[in-house]
């Protein structure tokens, strides 16, 4: 296979890009000068050295010198009492760009797909399990997943996970708020969304 | 003005509808037999004979025998202690069909547009005052409007005009409850959604 | 059944409309003064009274005087040496708004439905027919019909059926050129339009 | 700035990605083994090493020994009588998917902005004109562009810049037949496209 069609391929596997959309980012490599293809080409080369997985929080992070954890992880500033679980890195950016949250973070590595029969295997259990039982300082674990079906189904096996050794370390466990998104107008609000904004009224 | 482009305009004028879909519904009636257009044509003439604005929460309802109220204002398992003000008839249906308020209502009749100099000429906020003046059983007041710039302003336009009679009859406004609605996924959630979810953690 | 329940499922029975839309208009009219409402009563009760199908192309029209043709079937300015065939009565508006057309007119009443085995009892083609046996003065009979499945079937059936008589009067029989529509980008073009535009080209 | 930062750079800048998507590329990559890694970034530093633009028809090729011409270019089975004018190498395969077309290609390198004053800079007129100079058995020159106002102005700009070398040769210029694209329908065909399919009428 030339290496058009090998980069196509693998710009295809590119979240959310379809065959066209593939081809249009090689013929847009085509265009550049030859010394931006080097820099990009290092770049991906170079990304995993580069980064590594928190030992922390387990989400991925620049190494500058030879750190272990990322700049949240060893960070004075934030409190050691809050741990905030998510399934993606992007949920941590989304958390760190509300500035609503000085604690400490934990990346599933995803959410856990509904009919799956061994959660372990798909994201950090264990580890998230281990953590909490080495966190005497621990006063709350917040369960942030998203509110659907898959977001749901993780919040109850991870609350099921680490109940018991959550209570033993004397952390209750929280998840996210329901109500009211800004933007949402009452007449095409679901039923569902309605009694937890009135639930929460305040 | 020929019937067929008089009632073109008028379609034209219902809500959302543009001129093609306008044509369209005029077609779609020289389509119906002439027994149905006079059932539709009899019942647009005598829809507000039938239908009162209540005499409690001001929305509109269909008169039965000679009745002030509607089913809900004269209900005798509701709730006296509660009473929920919303924008428009159709947020009283939203309500109803999530089941989870029991209490009275009160339509403003619309939102407070955010530059109306005079709001009591555009909602029924004169109207609600009397109201809450005259409701001594009233403990909660829950302003439930849309979460967009339009609400917030008419929640503060309506939270200044009862803000004094609900102190005096002892009555707490609240509103309804913000974070995450259903569905809702965390990384494309905007941050004052996730700032609310957040304090609204449970 | 109430009126409003009664008016709203009318309503829904119009084209693109749902049950949330529907009861929306309600409300719209509910809010109307009662001058406005017996007017739109007027227009749907009489809107067939006015309104005659054409006795030479079938499209609705509205009578004035007590004529049996529509202002384009009975104009003197238009040749009468070439007839389009349309589907509805749209069509006829889409045409003459492109001023491109000054012939006559046969609107079938729709579609022939791909699985249809009686199309004679859907659409107007016994109709048709005759007209074409009695207009010995045409030369091209366009059949305009959509360039989807649909109205490939159409094309098919009409031309069947007027084939034989097309050719005795002498009228040939054409259809609707096809290539890019206005806007179209090659890049994103389907090869049967590609196919289509080089065909055409020139 | 880390190569993190630099990538989600280089992928805001590929065709349709926004910040958001760049930054789930990157996620995506480091998530990648490291011999995948590998592979994307020497298809990407190679990419150019392998393509080179065609001495005939300018579009990329991969080169497979030292051959000047692309692969259409240098087949015996097409015809040299007719050439067709692409703004871009994706036309020419949205043209070779319809398999319509078999004759020579000249790629311009995009189309002309409506505003420029030196279409010479931007695409390849001078190139263009030299081909037709020096290719006396052309009979037809198809230019196939957009039909849009940018395609428009880049029809009337090739033209012009054509016109007298075509003449002297003997080569007439088409460009691409316009009408109903697939799936149209009539309803809703604007006027323009509706006089092209009545004047292309078949």
């Amino acid at each position: 296979m030339d290496l058009i069609h090998e980069l196509t391929e693998y710009f295809r596997k590119f979240p959310g890009i379809g065959p066209k959309q593939a081809q249009r980012f090689v013929y847009h490599l085509l265009r550049q000068d030859t010394y931006t293809l080097q820099k990009i080409s290092s770049a991906i080369a170079g990304i995993k050295k580069n980064v590594r997985t928190c030992a922390g929080c387990f989400r991925f992070f620049m190494v500058r010198q030879d750190e272990k954890k990322c700049s949240i992880c060893s960070s004075k500033n934030r409190s050691q009492a809050t741990l905030m679980i998510v399934a993606n890195d992007s949920d941590v950016e989304s958390m760190e760009r509300s500035a609503a949250f000085d604690g400490q973070y934990f990346v599933l590595g995803g959410l856990v797909p509904i009919l799956n029969k061994n959660p372990e295997e798909k994201v950090r259990l264990n580890e998230l399990r281990k953590l909490v039982e080495a966190s005497p300082d621990l006063r709350e674990i917040i369960i942030a997943v998203n509110a659907n079906p898959e977001g749901e189904h993780t919040l109850n096996i991870v609350r099921a996970k680490i109940a018991d050794v959550a209570e033993k370390i004397g952390a209750k466990i929280t998840t996210l708020g329901r109500g009211l998104s800004t933007g949402a107008e009452i007449e095409y609000t679901d039923s569902e969304t309605i009694k937890n904004a009135l639930r929460n009224r305040f």
